[in-house]
């Protein structure tokens, strides 16, 4: 298999003040035709740097992807030490200077003296054209091996990348057919699922698929790998079937699914419409359904009652089943889902309440405690959670689990 | 001055389906201490790149971070590693032993066997204990130099490392005397601050400090920087001090400061309650402001009126205004916000009702059009922004927006 390099040029890196998307990015592009991003690499704008970063990737990887350092600006020096590298001069690339003059003219900019200097490429070099900036990306073959420059602007990269680089790649290399599907799962932990499907992984690493965990707060990814290509995808659905029906709570979706999106589909395919009466999740359930383009369709609104007075005015909860169960008891959230209901006019209804934290617990409700309701057509189930200290996570936990009960109560996976 | 290495350890950061936040975080720390972060090497879990990584990073650097592949799954192999590089061998670490079970104690979960595996940990190492999960950080002394490893879960690696692992690199290291302020801004584009500010720019650049311009949707940070030490806070002082004078419309806040902070302390301050009545931002100016532990003392609730029936049935909007004058209009988030006043009970009121995009914008309302109205003691303010077409940003936008727009009439800032 082949296997490449990144290489990102920039102090800006180094000191956080930008996050590497590019190196990710470029690493999803790699992965989809079958070549593995084995190293990524961040240094600064240093001459030395570069060359040795450079003499490094070239001894293990075959394809080198630089990005950055290419700018008009001083400190920008890669187009220099390449030059240097593969023992060559900086020529004038007429099409460049054309295509660079062209961009300003466009934009109705001057055009300075520095701008000119892009149209200045390494001889040995091949242009890959730069449409949405000034500095052209550049390809560089070497002793059977590749070494591709390109600016670090996100979408100038990444157009000169697909448009260009991206081709000739295929063109030199024998892209394999690496075959992945990605299982969304909720409400499980990570060591738990690895646990619970312990003979379910032995048997698919027997045949041959690599299976990786990706966990996130509430959320674990199982990701299954084939490298043998298309005729392993019959046996990866398999496994897949295996795992719905053998979890099929915590199963929630596949690849870029999200839960909103789930919800949304499911509501709108049933013509039905939900509403969310919330407590400690302070709006974010709300948040996570509208974030799907077109919530408006089955989502009218939604109560946020922080206050016990609230709760009683907006949402219809009774004083003293408040004052006799607690404000985060199965019963509140019950009044809360129900009373939602009504209030919003909808045929299912979410209710929350708990201690996010990280104040606010007691012996008996510690922080992180959420009790959490759904209101349906026939029937209004209530389920309690305990999460940790931790506020954001609590919360985030919240709207997934909320989000997640609201689907199996949907599809009838609740008892 | 003393350098750092970041070696980040798994598959999903060189395929992309993970972005390296861990990084850009730590070289942020780092730079605030004045040790340079010169090398990011990003790896897969495999025993002899980890090593050869290790080896590297020892070569050039004096501190090495690695983070990821402390999972308890088996694919997670860097702790074995490690114990093989320092020629220690596993142990059990009560004190850890201790944290994993109560860590799973309080959270009423079962503790598996891989569990336990976790409280296993090399010999030589010095714990740098997890509070928020159960792989613990270890920190190795060799030859003088440093290794830390934690957890890849930011959550977990942030409080390791500011809790446990910066202390002793304070101790150890000569951090110095680098002196950094940053401000706040929202509302004002990174060029036309930069325009606006030019002057100052120039003196303060002569006077030796540094600047950066951080952008992040709807905000600007500006970082000053001093390499002198303490003895510059005096001028640095002087130069916020003129920022505050020039835009006080624009700075809400400094270094961590949240909008959401900045407007809980106002109302916490002046004895004050605030309610929100949304639409277009779908609760994501609710999920805001609850963001902020305690915001229950000043915010007891909102409404999210997504539909029209909504808005007059719970906000007492009138049909007929938003037949005259369309659903996004001055007129219409005046009713909202004034409605909101009243039926939450508060002293002041946000309403928002806008296009979020990517569909619903018409010629004379196209997607991105949003308007705020903030309903306070004395009176009502309202005001119309146009932002892009992109959902998530225009909500992150709305969201900014309507919180300083509030900041500034709540300060007498609005004409």
């Amino acid at each position: 298999m082949n296997t490449a390099e990144i290489i990102s040029i920039g102090d800006e890196l180094l000191i956080g003040q930008t996050i590497n998307t590019n190196a990710s990015w470029l690493g999803q592009e790699f992965a989809k035709i079958g070549i593995k991003v084995k190293h990524v690499t961040t240094i600064s704008d240093d001459a030395a740097e570069i060359k040795s970063a450079i003499d490094t990737a070239f001894d293990r990887n075959d394809i080198i992807v630089m990005t950055g350092g290419l700018g008009p600006t001083k400190d920008d020096i890669t187009k220099h030490v390449l030059t240097a590298y593969f023992n060559s001069e900086l020529i004038v690339d007429e099409a460049v200077l054309k295509a660079v003059t062209d961009f300003f003219e466009k934009r109705n900019r001057p055009m300075l003296e520095v701008n000119t200097l892009q149209a200045s490429v390494p001889a040995v070099c091949t242009v890959l054209p730069n449409k949405n900036g000034t500095a052209p990306g550049m390809w560089f073959d070497h002793k059977g091996k590749v070494l591709i420059s390109m600016a670090g602007v996100p979408y100038e990269m990444k157009a000169i990348f697909t448009d260009y680089a991206l081709p000739k790649i295929k063109e030199l290399y024998a892209v394999n057919s690496l075959v992945q599907r990605t299982v969304l799962t909720q409400g499980i932990g990570e060591s738990f699922l690895a646990n619970q499907m312990a003979d379910w992984e032995d048997r698919l690493r027997a045949d041959g698929l690599e299976l990786a965990y990706l966990p996130s707060p509430g959320m674990v990814k199982l990701r299954l790998t084939s490298f043998k290509g298309e005729t392993d995808i019959p046996l990866i659905e398999d496994y897949i079937a295996e795992l719905l029906h053998r979890i099929p709570k915590n199963v929630f979706g596949f690849e870029n699914d999200t839960l909103p999106d789930v919800i949304g589909h499911l509501f709108k395919q049933n013509k039905l419409s939900l509403g969310t009466v919330e407590s400690c999740t302070g709006g974010a359930i709300a948040a996570a359904i509208t974030s799907v383009s077109g919530a408006s369709e089955y989502y009218p609104g939604s109560l946020l009652t922080y206050t016990e007075e609230l709760k009683c005015n907006l949402a219809g909860v009774s004083s003293e089943t408040i004052k006799e169960f607690g404000v985060v008891s199965s019963e509140v959230v019950t009044q809360m889902a129900e009373g939602g209901k009504k209030q919003l006019g909808v045929d299912w209804c979410i209710a929350v309440s708990g201690i996010a934290g990280p104040t606010g617990g007691t012996e008996t409700c510690p922080v992180g405690t959420i009790w959490i309701a759904i209101a349906g057509t026939d029937r209004t189930v209530t389920k309690c959670f305990q999460f940790g200290d931790n506020r954001e996570r609590n919360i985030q936990m919240s709207v997934l689990s909320a989000l997640n009960y609201l689907r199996c109560e949907l599809l009838g996976l609740v008892e």
